[in-house]
């Protein structure tokens, strides 16, 4: 044979024991001292018949054996599934978008059923003309597309105490990214003529709990997106149907599902949400609070607990992602031994404004122990903080906002295991 | 009250009528001669009550309320539904991302079910090492991302006929765009040692029409990937899970679903699937073949048919998709007169290469009939054309590759129809 175009060899070794010795035993002409792939010799029953046809699923939902791609709640995290919480199974997804079926629900009194014609959207307070809009009005506004994440800022809250959860879902899965389809909520604050003395929007959904939260005008002016589609197709219930609020790079809390009104007011509410709960009690006895923007942070998805590594030594990809409300992701580390020396990976694409980025490191395990980490950088040159440090400044009695350097310990048998690391 | 920003007050003229009215008859001091909003006094059950939990689905289905946005197939098409074909239902859908569950299937033996431990990969030919990769091996080479449309060449193909299917679902529905995670297949050639005799490779499934399809050896080293993730998890049973080949930007054909096979060669295979199908007679007799790119190509989704103008005059979002195989969409026209004159679109995002663009016209609607239409510009320069200037160079034979402007008639009641305008 004339000149070839190979890869680095390094990498063949490894596949020189599996595939080389399956197709040489089917290759016209090889003689390799290898056992035949049994697979290769019996019937193969989907080669042999007919499938399903085009009419068998309208709308269709993953094969069967991708079942472990699911939401998952841990029921002892809360005192019922209504007011609760559940993950994105991250640990097994790849890319940056996040399916609506599997995606993190959160929800405070349940996910409710409202019928496009039933909903309203009233605009009120400092308005020159208090406005009700139905579905159906707000369909005929300009839309825009962007691309999002977004995180509950309790996502890794458990981990405050310790390495709790065994699994980058359940430590990291408070978590989604789709891409969203709605009009600014600018244009309607413009349609009602806000008054130059608001300052703050209160927004609430038409939920029972109705999750009232307070927004700075200059954001809502901004960025703030209401919402109708996501992913290309309605939101589902369980994420707001029809309308939900869409807060780029801030606290999931404040996106409001069900989106039922919004009132422009010169001061904040308030409410429960924004005292009660989402704040965080430091040493000194004071509080963070209104800790709007969600700080950059990464985790490395797989290897992790639940997506051991099922191959010996030699090729290994290790995948993760990184966010950050701050801006774009600028670069993202890995390391192996617990933070002491570190590669930087490999962006799948340049880091996209408050949306998630997919990170790469192709590397080779030797097949030793490793304490995996990954460290994300944004564009204001902020850098992702270990557990110690984000302790150091927070104090020990935190919920939210847990963006710590994550640590997977990842034994010689492949399997990962959720520890600390000083 | 002191000064308040405004929108253009021609768009107020709309709502006033309505949402003013209703939310006059709720807001404090505010006296306004309308009907009050009945459904603001009637009890709310959705907010009264609780919702769902968050066990309720580990893996969720669209709201009951949007039935219409389903898969669609036309029974007198084809001889059955296995050799078949279904449509993306994209009169109802925004953005640019297609859900995989409603995402168009074209399948000529039926969807068939193979699991990953049964998959097999080979790569043959005029290679140095022969090679059958596992499922489990494809994850150990380094992956990529990218979104990519994906258009059967028979896509508007009944429409040379005339206006035969009454909305764009299926005049325009074999194309959907997904985020898809992958290796190259150049990886994988590399990995085997490809030979510089090889000018082609040959591609073929693992269900029982293999659908086998011929490559030219540029375009397989170049984008071509072996995909296993769209949209973030799994490839769907329907869209050739695990693994299927991507082909940016070249007739939908040619992305072969349950991958298995791809053979180096120094010659095309001239298989059934590329000269007794996805060929055009012409009329002097000889057929236009291995027509591989999909040419520029737009459509008004909305309104449209199945999306008739439900609201009278006024603002109106008429909306659409766009696409090139052979490169970025760098422009979008839109006409209410058949053709006659013209207004530039939006694009809510700049085009990106070989991926879906949504384009956006926010005008006014006078109440009267409209012809609409939308042109399409890629970065090359070319302009979408006419079904005329088509045919005048395709004749009256063709199948495949119709991408000419679409017309929809629009009358006053709001209602849309398939119409041809010379």
């Amino acid at each position: 044979m004339s000149e070839s175009f190979k890869s680095n060899p390094s990498r063949r070794a490894f596949l020189r024991g599996t595939a080389a010795a399956a197709a040489g035993a089917v290759a016209a002409g090889a003689a390799r001292a290898a056992e035949p792939d049994p697979l290769i010799t019996e019937v193969q029953e989907w080669a042999s018949g007919l499938g399903d046809g085009v009419d068998a699923t309208p709308y269709g939902l993953p094969i069967e054996f991708e079942s472990d791609v699911i939401r998952r709640n841990v029921e002892w995290l809360t005192a019922d599934t209504i007011s609760s919480i559940n993950f994105t199974p991250i640990h097994a997804l790849d890319g940056t978008i996040t399916p609506q079926g599997c995606a993190f629900e959160r929800h405070h009194s349940g996910a409710i059923e409202l019928r496009k014609e039933d909903y309203r959207l009233m605009i009120n307070g400092l308005v020159d003309t208090p406005l009700v809009f139905t579905y159906a009005d707000l369909e005929r506004f300009p839309r825009e597309n962007h691309v999002y994440f977004c995180e509950c800022a309790a996502n890794t809250g458990m981990e405050w105490a310790g390495a709790q959860l065994n699994g980058a879902q359940f430590t990291h899965g408070m978590i989604h990214n789709m891409e969203y389809t709605g009009v600014p909520l600018r244009t309607l604050l413009e349609e009602a003529g806000y008054s130059a003395e608001g300052k703050w929007v209160y927004v609430e959904g038409a939920d029972a709990s109705s999750n009232g939260r307070s927004i700075p005008m200059e954001k809502a002016l901004d960025d703030v997106l209401v919402a109708f589609k996501a992913n290309g197709e309605a939101l589902r219930k369980e994420h707001g149907y029809p309308v939900r609020l869409v807060v780029p790079g801030w606290e999931g809390n404040m996106w409001v599902k069900w989106l039922r009104r919004v009132e422009v007011m010169d001061r904040p509410v308030e409410s429960r949400e924004e005292t009660s709960k989402y704040t965080d009690t430091l040493e000194d006895g004071t509080s963070r609070k209104w800790t709007w923007v969600m700080d950059a942070k990464s985790v490395v998805t797989s290897p992790s607990p639940q997506a051991p590594i099922t191959h010996g030594p030699g090729p290994l990809v290790i995948t993760g992602l990184a966010w950050s409300g701050h801006g774009a992701i600028t670069r993202v580390d890995v390391s192996k031994d617990g933070g002491k020396t570190w590669e930087t990976a490999r962006l799948a694409k340049p880091g996209e404004k408050m949306a998630l980025t997919r990170f790469y490191l192709d590397t080779t395990w030797d097949g030793g122990e490793m304490f995996l980490q990954s460290r994300a950088m944004d564009e204001t040159g902020y850098v992702q903080p270990t557990k110690t440090q984000l302790r150091e400044v927070r104090g020990l009695n935190s919920i939210y906002h847990n963006n710590c350097i994550q640590t997977w310990w990842v034994r010689e048998n492949g399997e990962a295991e959720n520890v600390e690391v000083s």
